[in-house]
């Protein structure tokens, strides 16, 4: 197994990667698209994409590229996330004249960064990658906004841990394949469709499942770009696509949508967290 | 009529401020939280937020704010989002070795940054105070990423326009307001409710609008912090609460739901734009 996330090593994507498999080999991209790019050319056996954050909602991007690609969504991972200050071993918070950190990462450490006088912020590509800089060229007078791990993998003291605004920050992880997951465990479906312009449209496409007591975990509806009052519905529902109920529900959800994809069914997060608990014990 | 946003002047929420009333008067907060203190002091007649942008999802944050106060949503505008690249005049962009923004302005322009060799990046708590900053301190060396408003606002020359890498950036913004509007124009309320955890509850929720010909146009569940498995439900109807119809129907939801709100009932962006143009003709 080889995962492609975005990010250099030490980024949240790469931590996540690692708690779907800790004995994952990782290849790191430079953007979303390459994370793609690996999956299909074979590159790498997976790919690991954010779509939604506790604080900022649903990562729209992904959703995109989810649909552009044809790579089927085989699992998914939680992650907390916990945003570390860490510098050069030595160097004290009173020393940190320039702060470095990905835009995503400043922004939700704000009320700290406010609070720091006289240092500099600066916007880099990426957490990890602000850890790896100020590593290599010996900045004495920077610290890092980033993940533990990253402190670890770069060999960074942590100055003050989880300075992130707010504590209930967690972000969801999706992982892609180039063949969809046929494991026993799989309990979880993502369905992307689209409605006539009608009202009670969306009523009647929720009775398939309804109809079947079958409950949405995540619904959304988004904008069609260019095409006002269209919308976009994201749905997961908790059930895998081989089980006759969930086949049924997709069958007759077709015939209501004006588009529909069903973009992966795999096992939850929930569902692999206890099957990974059963296999330490 | 005076609105208070956040950030500077040249911010795009004052944008969207100034393009819900361009005769307002405006008051520039330093965050959200102090937006909503404005209005709830009398500092300020209404606020201005942004809770939701076409590439970056629903800010939470703002729903989480409009839940814990008690203020009223009074209107909504759209606004799309533009980024640009300013300097002093007089600089070429080949003299330009530090870009200044916030966060998420950088963020939506990565592709853009990543062409520019030999800059550093900046991280600012406002666009329009990176463009501020450029002025005040006559950084000769220096560019700031904002709106064309504040390249205006504060005599800086463009450099590059429309910098963001997508070009379909939208954000809409709500007002809010002490009081509620009563005006003739109120054709769009926004409700949020959460459910009990039983299959099918949110169908029987929505049937209160689907069986009075109510269609949605904004559906979205969201995890409820620290009650796994329990969702907020953020709902959109495009009717006045004063029209029988949105009354019965939300009495009727009252029924199902094991907490709701409204947030309020206000002229949709849509009918305030034609009435605007009404007005211009």
């Amino acid at each position: 197994m080889r995962i492609a996330f975005q990010g250099e090593p030490g980024a949240y994507s790469e931590a996540a990667a690692l708690r779907f498999s800790d004995h994952a080999d990782l290849l790191p991209c430079e953007a979303f698209e390459d994370v793609f790019a690996a999956v299909a050319s074979g590159k790498a056996t997976h790919g690991i994409l954010p779509v939604e954050n506790s604080i900022g909602g649903t990562i729209h991007r992904n959703y995109d590229l989810l649909l552009e690609n044809d790579l089927p969504i085989v699992g998914e991972v939680t992650l907390p996330i916990t945003h570390n200050l860490m510098a050069l071993p030595g160097t004290s918070l009173k020393e940190v004249r320039r702060i470095l950190s990905h835009p995503q990462a400043l922004a939700q450490c704000e009320r700290f960064l406010r609070g720091m006088s006289g240092v500099s912020v600066e916007a880099t590509y990426d957490t990890a990658g602000s850890a790896k800089l100020v590593k290599e060229h010996k900045l004495t007078d920077a610290a890092a906004i980033a993940s533990e791990r990253a402190a670890k993998v770069f060999g960074l003291e942590i100055l003050r841990a989880e300075i992130q605004d707010y504590s209930d920050n967690i972000t969801r992880f999706l992982l892609i394949s180039r063949t969809g997951e046929t494991g026993d465990h799989v309990d979880k479906t993502s369905v992307v469709f689209s409605l006539p312009n009608e009202p009670g449209s969306l009523f009647k496409a929720l009775s398939v499942f309804a109809l079947r007591d079958i409950d949405l975990t995540k619904i959304e509806s988004r904008p069609i770009r260019g095409r006002p009052w269209e919308y976009l519905f994201y749905v997961d529902i908790p059930i895998g696509r081989h089980d006759l109920r969930c086949a049924r529900a997709l069958v007759h959800l077709a015939e209501f949508a004006r588009s529909m994809r069903t973009l992966g069914s795999y096992p939850s997060w929930k569902s692999r967290e206890s099957a990974v608990a059963r296999q330490g014990a």
